[in-house]
């Protein structure tokens, strides 16, 4: 049984040889899932609640929902705090050199 | 006056320095736009009907349209022809390896 009545399933989350390149553009392609993305690549892990971007609970859900579906990233929970961890070997390992390269043009004025 | 009455307005195309990393990325999560791109890739500047995309001629004006408003392509017309060209320099200027980059993970199985 869920511990939170919020969630309605388990999380899914693609292997990283099944992540799509498509799908992760897609997911790049919003400015505040760009902003998660970029915050973790400074800081590889973090709360849920602490990204600085500025929307509602239910549609920070849905961005983390993208970003999960499309093997960006990774939720765990400690104590009870979720955390967010990017999946930055993942995508390394499967794209090599791509988040670098996307998360440095938005970082120099995407 | 336009030649052809299917134009209704003219093309619009980023300057270089204005073109949008998110405008990019969501131009490329696209099967048909990212097989327009990886053809121009190979053959940098190619007639508007001889991509190897399958869809109605429609579709692919709208595919045109969001890759060059994006500022991933050009148009240019030739005696009777509509060459489409890849903004491949502009690109490397304003974001540096991302194409290849992209280019390369979708070649290699993205």
């Amino acid at each position: 049984m869920p511990r939170s009545g919020r969630r309605r399933e388990a999380p899914h989350y693609p292997d990283a040889a099944d992540i799509d390149l498509l799908d992760v553009l897609h997911a790049l392609a919003d400015p505040t899932r760009m902003t998660i993305v970029q915050t973790l690549s400074v800081e590889p892990e973090r709360a849920c609640g602490t990204f600085p971007v500025d929307v509602a609970p239910s549609t920070l859900s849905h961005h983390f929902k993208v970003l999960r579906e499309a093997g960006l990233i990774r939720h765990r929970e400690e104590a009870n705090r979720r955390l967010t961890t990017l999946r930055a070997a993942d995508l390394e390992e499967r794209f090599p050199g791509l988040l670098g390269t996307v998360v440095a043009a938005y970082r120099n004025g995407g």
